[in-house]
């Protein structure tokens, strides 16, 4: 796997945001040749810092991807577009739902079309959602799940997904989509609950605060650490048998709320947890219980994830012990 | 069902088109007090003729549902929308896919919007499509079939779909979603092939020129008569119980290509059939067979079509040989 980058170009919209910035701190140790497209919308995650480690070996381009002449150009000439720029805030979609549409809708039909005209033998990887789910009928869910969103992102994440597939079949534009569950793990968003309760958590419990747990704290999650999910980013890059395919992330442990606060408790003892009532504006888009069954990734492409939570936890926390400056502050 | 609507007030957008007149031409006879939102797109359906029967009792107003503010003033005080406008060819929304992606996808999220904001006691039914579900699996196709459209135009109108769904499910703005199959029958477009083949086989018919079938005539389709459909719209209209939920149309009759254009060499016996290979634009996003399972509609609010296939091709057949002069050209 590792060899496929070498010298290879390499775009990544999002790249200063969370998942993309630590995919191109992996790809530059691959020696590939990487451009980093952000827009560093304030809310978003992009962050200037995350790429500290590798900042004079990659290029980095500030546009959005909502500007589809920039993209024409930037795209010519790479080997593979990593396609993770996005807002992913489920209650911005709600309030800002024209935003979403065109951040994650309209600017990924751009892109596609860009590459159509303008790169064809790009190979693509796409990072979706679990939310083009809905509200999961029994757990674990896998691919075949019926697909019904209750909420914007979801809808207009979903559309995306469905692009990439068609101009996969239909013009051959080789694409791969990642249906990735809750992402956790350094150089992510902690400033405030916008994106994942996840960020928040780490934030407060490294502050002194109450982690605030919404509801009962029975629902289920489950989570990824970084390094698993940036494995089966490169993996994906290479699937030639799941082109126009798409695939779950998952992981082997589910928690609920509760067990979850526990393991934060566990790893910083003198953090306290309080229970509060769902606010509104997520108990109408809220999803229940989730977990995903990622077993079709493992067969076709022998992924499975391989830091169990307590570990990258602690991992996590470590990081935003050491660089908490950086990040209580939007970028 | 019909005093459901003596007084009311009535929104129709695409109401110049083929469905939007032959449904105000029947709300017309109830007592509705209607308004047509159209925008006489050359290329689209809407023509002034199709409400010349009733050119004085309604209101029309020129505008484009992609105009969000003509659509605040527009919405407010209605009782009833009937969401039908839509870009409705495959092949065009590959050619144009922004302009499907607005039309069909952008101006309905700001509908929604206009309706949340100004008059979310409206009653809404929307025109979906069978495209949503692309390449059917197994014949006949229920509504738990798999949606995986197969071109732009069926990634736009799921969106659709699922904004109506969520306004309904997380705003209470009260929606019922049909699927519509092949709708035929008087006031359809049939300038060309953009929308639908039946259309263009009635012209070519009447104008002497053998029908051309896209490869070797198996294809099996279904058909619906303009007036079952206006029927299942206006049941919709009020259905309490199915607000929310998507609702197949369809036909217990099934037709192979060949079969159907043998019923109208039955009632034109000297139509020519000619077979021609399948035009590499529309075969790269066929959907293959397609028959609809309508028995939910049929279970939840007695729906089923009245008019079988022979009669209404006999009967539009009659319409366009006594106006084709309106007809033959783009309005």
């Amino acid at each position: 796997m590792d060899s496929n980058f070498e010298e290879k170009k390499v775009l990544i919209t999002g790249g200063l945001g969370f998942i993309g910035s630590n995919l191109a701190i992996r790809l530059a140790k691959l020696g590939a040749k990487i451009t980093l497209v952000d827009s560093l919308i304030p809310t978003y995650g992009g962050n200037l810092f995350n790429i500290d480690p590798i900042k004079d070996r990659v290029r980095i381009n500030i546009s959005d991807v909502r500007d589809p002449h920039s993209f024409k150009y930037l795209i010519s000439g790479q080997d593979y577009l990593f396609n993770l720029a996005g807002q992913t805030s489920h209650v911005d979609s709600m309030e800002n739902p024209e935003t979403d549409l065109a951040i994650n809708t309209l600017a990924q039909l751009q892109i596609l079309e860009a590459c159509r005209h303008y790169n064809p033998d790009v190979r693509i990887v796409f990072a979706s959602t679990r939310q083009v789910y809905g509200r999961p009928l029994s757990i674990p869910v896998n691919e075949d799940h019926p697909l019904a969103p209750v909420d914007l992102n979801g809808v207009h994440k979903l559309a995306a997904e469905q692009y990439h597939q068609l101009f996969n079949n239909i013009y051959g534009i080789r694409s791969v989509i990642l249906r990735l569950t809750n992402t956790y793990g350094p150089r992510m968003r902690v400033v405030d609950a916008r994106q994942t309760f996840l960020g928040i958590w780490i934030r407060r419990v490294l502050e002194g605060k109450p982690i605030l747990i919404f509801g009962d704290g029975e629902q289920i999650r489950d989570y990824n650490y970084i390094d698993d999910v940036v494995d089966a980013l490169l993996l994906a890059a290479n699937a030639d048998l799941c082109c126009g395919e798409v695939l779950n992330l998952g992981s082997n442990e589910a928690f609920s709320l509760t067990e979850t606060a526990n393991v934060f408790k566990k790893l910083v003892p003198e953090g306290e947890i309080e229970y509060v009532p769902f606010p509104q504006n997520r108990l109408v888009i809220d999803i229940g219980d989730y977990r995903a069954d990622y077993s079709r990734i493992k067969a076709r492409l022998g992924w499975e994830p391989k830091i169990n939570f307590e570990e990258g936890l602690s991992r996590t926390l470590a990081y935003y012990r050491e660089n908490q400056n950086k990040y209580w502050e939007s970028s």
